[in-house]
């Protein structure tokens, strides 16, 4: 079984536009390359119910969301509370967490810093050196709003990208935190027969290999007449056991093709 | 009454990371513009099923949706096909679409191209120029698998992001095409303070203009000395009839603050 995760990415300002997501597609990154796959990502406002919602549909597809965004100290900051909300916990003060925060802040810490510690009930710190991630684990069968149909765990990571980047690479450097999907392979080949040309040879290789993963891009650059060109990439990729599939699924595709149809080396 | 949206996104490249999400962002920037609450931005995977439930579910939130992504020939195009048994719809083909299909394609088309004309019964075609925009309507009460409680319209956008943003451009520029939600303003202030220090006269503002939405993002810059150095940026959005309110809470906040605590002008 491939291990799966969601990403629930909150805050107005990747809505509005004003920022372009970058914590969901590193983590996403991280996730392929540890033979993980995402199912779902998903980008909320700074709202209560929006952010439960979805919390709670996502943990009926999948045991493992990762959210991000809306943990710092501001009125827009309602991930905690939200996340509590959903999973049916009191919010409290985290001792370890309060403890982070007077180092940080020193004797003039505010209630509105301090609040940063009020997490669901049962949450843990991992990757403590800074600033930590918050873990919840929900036992099965679900508690919440909704039942939840497997133990599942939330990761609760800051929305700076930074920030969130380091978090996730510290989780990965915590032997046997994250799920390890047994690795995955991807194998890549570029054409320069047009997408509805290639269909039907792709399609025979899509079903006679199951178990790859088979992605076509198409692309359009412009020669030097200004006259544009379609290049299609062509992605196979595979996960644990399957891996060496990969490679034999790229190659099933190329024979079929025949030489003159690739482009070799690849395009810049 | 704001009109609102959501964004579909359609593509296992985006889930695996292979690809960061350029059309959702750029579609956002342009909905934001023109005072268009943009709700929920999902991403899911080139399968049937996921398509059709996230593009059901978008529709019990907002009358407008817009996916992109999987409109192609080969076999992981399966957008036009899952936006049809979600709606209660047959795929039958448009002959405008066929027209132009053959004139790209000539007399070499194969069926895999023709099967792009092949689109959700009651599609109309939109910003024809080059490649068309699909459009497609649904009454209300709503058709498909779930009922709809609004009369709703889906665009139907491709996952190529030069294709898409060109195909958004051309919808901007047909006459009453897109919703006007009166336009868009943001005032924009940035402070030296911390988050945790503001937050209670950011508060005070929030509650006092209740029509502006103020967002607080900390960046941490590392000053001559190699520390980090937190800056703060407020934005204060309003659309349609509260535009100034935009300003007047920005300013509110401003005083409340002092000028000592502003940066102006503010940071690279």
């Amino acid at each position: 079984m491939v291990p799966t995760a969601a990403i629930l990415l909150i805050g107005n300002e990747l809505l509005s536009g004003k920022i372009r997501d970058q914590n969901g597609h590193f983590l996403a990154t991280v996730l392929r390359r540890r033979g993980i796959r995402l199912i779902e990502m998903v980008t909320v406002a700074d709202e209560l119910a929006d952010i439960g919602d979805a919390l709670l549909r996502l943990l009926q597809r999948t045991p493992l969301v990762f959210t991000s965004g809306g943990v710092g100290p501001t009125h827009d900051d309602v991930t905690l509370e939200a996340l509590a909300r959903a999973t049916g916990r009191t919010l409290v003060r985290n001792q370890a967490m309060e403890a982070i925060l007077r180092d940080h802040f020193g004797a003039t810490i505010t209630p509105e810093a301090l609040s940063m510690a009020d997490v669901p009930d049962g949450t843990v710190l991992r990757a403590e050196r800074g600033w930590p991630v918050l873990r919840l684990d929900l036992e099965s069968p679900g508690q919440g709003l909704r039942a939840i149909p497997h133990e599942a765990r939330i990761y609760i990571l800051p929305g700076i990208p930074e920030l969130c980047r380091a978090k996730i690479e510290a989780l990965e450097g915590i032997p046997g935190e994250l799920p390890d999907g047994g690795g995955w392979a991807l194998e890549v080949l570029h054409t320069s027969l047009d997408e509805s040309d290639l269909a039907a040879s792709l399609d025979r290789v899509v079903a006679g290999f199951r178990e790859v993963e088979i992605g076509s891009y198409p692309r359009w650059t412009a020669d030097e007449d200004g006259r544009l060109r379609c290049v299609v990439r062509i992605t196979f990729e595979a996960r644990g056991d399957a891996i060496a599939q990969a490679r034999a699924a790229r190659d099933a595709l190329a024979a079929a093709l025949g030489a003159d149809a690739l482009i070799t080396p690849p395009p810049a």
